[in-house]
């Protein structure tokens, strides 16, 4: 894509999608809540701030009327070349935050990362991120940029690029931005086109990870020392990622695995389970997570001997984070528990 | 203490709180405020539903109304028993939950640490995390019972001897109950007496970690497998800590450094800086977070070379967060950024 298209797809989207009216009429709002202008440090929508689009909660829509062009999904995934430099805009930039929504449901957001949504002209992020921000919120942004995934460098390009053309732009992500997540993406983007981080007033608003949604859900499996290993090889080589598990699974960490399986690298999972069980016993307590705080959560507690024929089921997918306990974690109740060493220094 | 004791003490002080004209007085809050009953599913304090104390308000003071007495916190840190029994208590068992609060201010809490608060008869806590809430919540609850530091055990059991009496707790700390937190330990307890996790239907309800409220600061440190890794031996023998420092900073994983110092043990820092430079550069980019969200938050970004001689500076105690970088980690625009790798997937 091309600096120019970039800069016009901005300004036409946004005009676009105020007039459009047949994404007005997708909404699933009252006309009260066609009342979008971004309002600051308030989650009033009352719609007395009548102005711009509300076109935006039907995200969907939105964002094929906003540029989201299949074309950027398709290349996203392939080698590309980022195309506006900052020069080529002539606005004063914008703010662009990077927003961590936090487990997959509205409540387990902080009052901080909605009011920051709130002050957002424009919300960008992958659809089913963008679907789990409640429609009040999508409703006052004049619009919703949204892509499937592996639309990430597109899709973080485009939030600065209307950063650049002068719109208060967040781009949001599940959990916190900082865990295998966009902060890092959106400063190296920045920086390649010429910008700084505080031309753009960039700020992360961190969020609740999935390690503690998930741990939340299985007990108190994470209470000592833990590290965050993903099995994801596309950026990270498989070798250094198996190195990574040789050297924790052998000292007393929990592990909290993410992205633990997909169909095209499921040896990743049999590899890692392989290199755990090298190290930590059969009956080590293994708590796996599917979709929390979504609508088809799955909880399961089990030993990390049965770890590697539940990859082929259901509930392991790139949605499941694994929790593998240390050689202290017992289940008690249904709980995982990994004693934080109190029972050495009290009797109770 | 006793079970007789705690029994005594924990209905009595509602009472007398309810009654303590003293405390009332003392209570930052108006009249209307003083309409606390414990509001399920709302945060409306509109004082519309009078009934029970507002006394909480003032949690110091409702904290020694309400059985914090000071050999609590003299014996807390020395060995003690844990008293009272399933058995000695007659009441159906109220809800147990472990609110994570986030970050030092509130709004980092999430939804759902809001409500569960609001729902909660009792919150216990240490006194500086119950400081973190909003006297709009703390108003709403039949009572608060805080102690200052290191009273963990005997405020877990506390908050137990509460819930098996018939109340409904919440015991909050700052960040995620599972970092280095509650969760487990409230486990445990409960386990000594005799309960079960389900008889009192133990909840977590997940925070936002100060790894990641210290990263949000700093940039994008993150963005790659991490560990986090306590200082303290207080429960866990130096050895082991500098085994784990050994074999995570030999792989390329950005390390947080929780508990990094107190007076009593500088020589943990020190020779946890030791260990990192055996293994990583001089000019290792790392971030320094002091009370992150709180009204003295300090954020600073330096080198591996530097971080020892900062171990004696106001910086760094036991409410700073330390993120040392990868080998990859860079400091852009005051930043700290740990490339993801997309570079290596896109040209940008």
């Amino acid at each position: 894509m091309s600096t120019d298209t970039n800069a016009d797809a901005d300004d036409e989207s946004t005009s676009k999608c105020g007039a459009s009216s047949t994404t007005e009429t997708e909404t699933e709002s009252s006309s009260g809540s066609k009342c979008g202008a971004s309002s600051s440090d308030t989650s009033d929508d009352s719609g007395s701030k009548c102005g711009a689009s509300g076109s935006s909660s039907s995200s969907s829509s939105s964002g094929s009327n906003c540029g989201a062009s299949s074309s950027d999904d398709d290349s996203s995934s392939n080698e590309q070349e980022v195309g506006a430099k900052v020069d080529d805009f002539d606005a004063d930039p914008g703010q662009l935050t990077a927003v961590g929504l936090g487990p997959g449901h509205a409540e387990g957001m902080t009052e901080r990362a909605k009011n920051a949504l709130l002050d957002a002209d424009h919300i960008v992020g992958y659809t089913t991120y963008i679907e789990l921000i409640p429609d009040e919120i999508t409703e006052q942004a004049d619009d919703i940029y949204d892509t499937p995934m592996c639309g990430e460098v597109s899709r973080t390009e485009e939030s600065i690029d209307r950063t650049l053309a002068g719109n208060d732009v967040a781009i949001v992500g599940s959990g916190d931005p900082n865990v295998y997540a966009l902060a890092g993406l959106a400063l190296e983007i920045l920086e390649s086109k010429g910008a700084t981080a505080s031309m753009v007033d960039f700020e992360v608003i961190p969020g609740v990870p999935a390690a503690q949604s998930c741990a939340a859900r299985l007990g108190a499996p994470l209470v000592n020392d833990t590290v965050s290993v993903s099995l994801s090889d596309h950026l990270v080589p498989m070798p250094e990622i198996e190195s990574r598990l040789h050297s924790v699974a052998s000292e007393n960490f929990t592990i909290t695995i993410y992205n633990p399986w997909s169909r095209k690298r499921r040896e990743n999972f049999q590899k890692c389970c392989e290199i755990l069980l090298t190290h930590r016993d059969e009956d080590t307590p293994v708590g796996i997570v599917h979709g929390a705080g979504r609508e088809d959560e799955q909880v399961m507690i089990t030993e990390l001997a049965e770890l590697e024929d539940l990859g082929e089921s259901e509930i392991i997918d790139m949605t499941t984070t694994i929790v593998v306990g240390t050689e202290d974690t017992y289940v008690w109740d249904d709980r995982m528990v990994t004693p934080r060493g109190y029972e050495t220094k009290y009797d109770y």
